[in-house]
């Protein structure tokens, strides 16, 4: 929002009740629509309103975390990006096929709770914030947290679970921007996600670790760190953002429009290995409200991520058909 | 001082002969008042001087460090924000009074060492920057880490500790800046400590930390890592923030004014837990020198915590009277 | 080769054929000079381009990892700074006389496997981003680690090892610049590296690591963090720049010029434990492209590492000889 206004836009936000007071304090949004309920979070009524103001919606996560697809499959508000897309963000078994076409190196999946023969990391459909994930290193390690999964109701049952090896390496979270009027991929930024109490876990000496009996832990996303890449990545970088808006383009048309994010860990031999993507603009991105060291490299204004896509809207509506970069 | 500087004020520092030689460098510092001790560091022929320059004293972390808190009470040179709050940041009973009545939730205490039933965080009273603290999980342990600092020196006898239970989760440190002219709270940073050695802890492979026997670890702080939030706790930041100004006004007349900053954990349910308070600015602000991703969402000029500072004296000179923001 | 841009500079980058399509996408690189080999990296043709073109060549850690530092001393084209120090980098035995002569507290050495007799860290020689760092605690994991990395071909023999204690502590690292015609260092910013998969060791829980049996870990550095220091640390990282500059001076002449960087790990009682330095520009400086915390309050422009270069030679043209910079 921040950066739409910074392009000259009029912002528009879409937000649940008990949390406007949040957002009034804030000088960059013009307008607030407010929403009792999730799951049809944009409402008949608030898709009118976006439209009779010329709106132009802007997916992130907790749109997809709270909605459901086939909801914003047929929202008829005007969305930034390629709507299609975020079904294959939100189920697993597409999201691994797109990660898969794009020659991105994925961890290896465990098919049952029966095949668990190493450390692995188990975790929930959908963009939940890491909520849920948990350790596992045989079935009975599974069964013990998909049961308290259940009893907290987070999950129904462990369908609604998947396994895959845990891949040891450090956390990176990968900002890109492609532009498909200009065909180009931006690197915009990287982050390593907060997590607790994973983050916190280290700094517990392991005799206490041992004698209080800690198993396992949390990886509930509470923050984000900003980071810089060793320069020489930065080639594999570009590339696995080119071949997955490459496989975007075949699998899910229109393809990768705007903001995405490959989510994964760095290994021992500086190997990335691509856990999730986000078809969408992410909460690390917050980090880079000025600009990042990366954006400076290209733009000499500060360039976020959310007044990169303002930049692309202004760009589609001189040059182009404004149609192009919206579903 | 930068921020002071950048606001138009002219800056005059207070500080120890060893170390101005370090501060000369920096040309947004106008003079420099050398002085001699610590525990009357503002000394008579030092508040003589301020006055007679039109000075308003900014109070930092090594000034309650260091000096008696009566004799900074009774210091008659104006000082910027409430004074007599940093009682209330010194004592351990009357922070934790304070962080009680602001609903804050807050580590149980632990009674006595005969109490101590599970891993508990072993602290001293003030502002040390973590100097000291020690885990203990039993009475023996508590002892053994008490008697390592009474050999240092560092304190005269197991009194001088406070014991709380040790809460899971990450650390983060939330900086505030309460404008009592405007009665409006603005979130404009967020850190986390590094501290020596816990977090190089991790980096130890469990198995030599039980051949080496590390039991405990130390919490000296040497430095801070910026940080963003996740968008969603945001909400319970400003709450938190604002239901200790509430708090503060209430016992501790005129209350909060200016900076200050809630220090604890966020759990793994995304539940902060707060540990200590600071009533003035902190160290993690150094960060934001050029200004902070929240800062840039409020403000379009680089706001530092001390330009906010600065800022705030001018509001009251121009709009009101200078006399409401200071004690 | 932003920061050149920002001043004036035109640039030009020395670069592997199969990088050149990663460096086109910036717009400030003027001109690509392609080579393929590594070892004579900047090959008589490469020279003579440079020359013909009144370049400035600035080392950088890549130069000095992959080519020969008996030909780096040997390029006739001008470099920036003291080419002769490069091989004090590289060379193990003159990097510790360097730095025991600048009085910096080191790691003690440990001379023979034989003399293993608790935690150390066992390196190899040169800049190699911590590539092939293992722990050993004793002869027989020192030698299992040799094999590991003599397999591997990292390493021919156990000869190309060195063994330091291992140093409790937190890792810091800190850029300088000194610049040699105003006779004063500029102390511009500090980082943590980010080492796989050393840095994800701690996130997993210390019955795991033992269970899996891990033993040892890697340090590949892939990237860096931001950070600031504790103030009252600063009197003492002004003292190890200047010290280390002294040092230079007399063993190394014409001593440091330009952009150093001191590596080690900050102990629990806040003393620095230096193990290693760079006598050019490194990596961590990425992080600053826009200035940092540091660099703020000295400039007002965003001042960069590699922008203050530029700046020192357009100084060294205004105001004395272009010569007392280069060797």
């Amino acid at each position: 929002m921040k950066g739409a206004k910074d392009e000259g836009f009029k912002t528009v936000l879409v937000c649940k009740k008990d949390r406007t007071s949040l957002y009034k304090r804030f000088k960059f949004i013009d307008d607030i629509f407010e929403i009792d309920q999730n799951s049809e979070s944009i409402s008949p009524e608030c898709q009118e309103y976006l439209k009779e103001n010329g709106c132009i919606l802007i997916p992130h996560g907790s749109l997809i975390a709270y909605s459901d697809i086939d909801y914003i499959e047929q929202l008829t508000v005007p969305i930034f990006g390629n709507k299609w897309i975020l079904r294959w963000e939100a189920d697993r078994n597409l999201k691994q096929e797109l990660m898969t076409y794009a020659g991105l190196t994925t961890p290896q999946a465990v098919k049952s709770k029966y095949d668990i023969d190493r450390l692995c990391i188990v975790k929930l459909h959908g963009a939940a914030g890491g909520r849920g994930y948990f350790l596992a290193w045989n079935r009975e390690t599974f069964e013990k947290g998909a049961l308290d999964l259940i009893k907290q109701k987070v999950i129904k049952s462990e369908d609604d679970l998947y396994i895959q090896e845990y891949v040891k390496g450090v956390p990176v979270y990968l900002h890109y921007f492609y532009s498909s009027i200009n065909n180009e991929i931006e690197f915009l930024g990287v982050d390593r996600r907060y997590e607790t109490d994973i983050d916190g876990l280290g700094r517990i000496p392991a005799s206490h670790q041992l004698g209080i009996g800690i198993q396992t832990s949390s990886y509930n996303v509470i923050g984000n760190f900003p980071l810089v890449l060793r320069e020489s990545l930065l080639g594999k970088v570009y590339s696995m953002g080119e071949n997955f808006v490459q496989a975007a383009k075949q699998l899910v048309p229109p393809g990768m429009i705007g903001p995405f994010c490959l989510e994964g860990v760095c290994d021992a031999s500086g190997n990335f290995v691509t856990f999730e993507f986000s078809a969408r603009i992410v909460a690390g991105t917050n980090l880079y409200v000025m600009g990042s060291p990366y954006s400076s490299l290209i733009y000499d204004d500060p360039m976020s991520m959310g007044r990169r896509i303002a930049l692309e809207i202004k760009n589609a509506q001189k040059n182009t058909d404004l149609k192009v970069i919206l579903t």
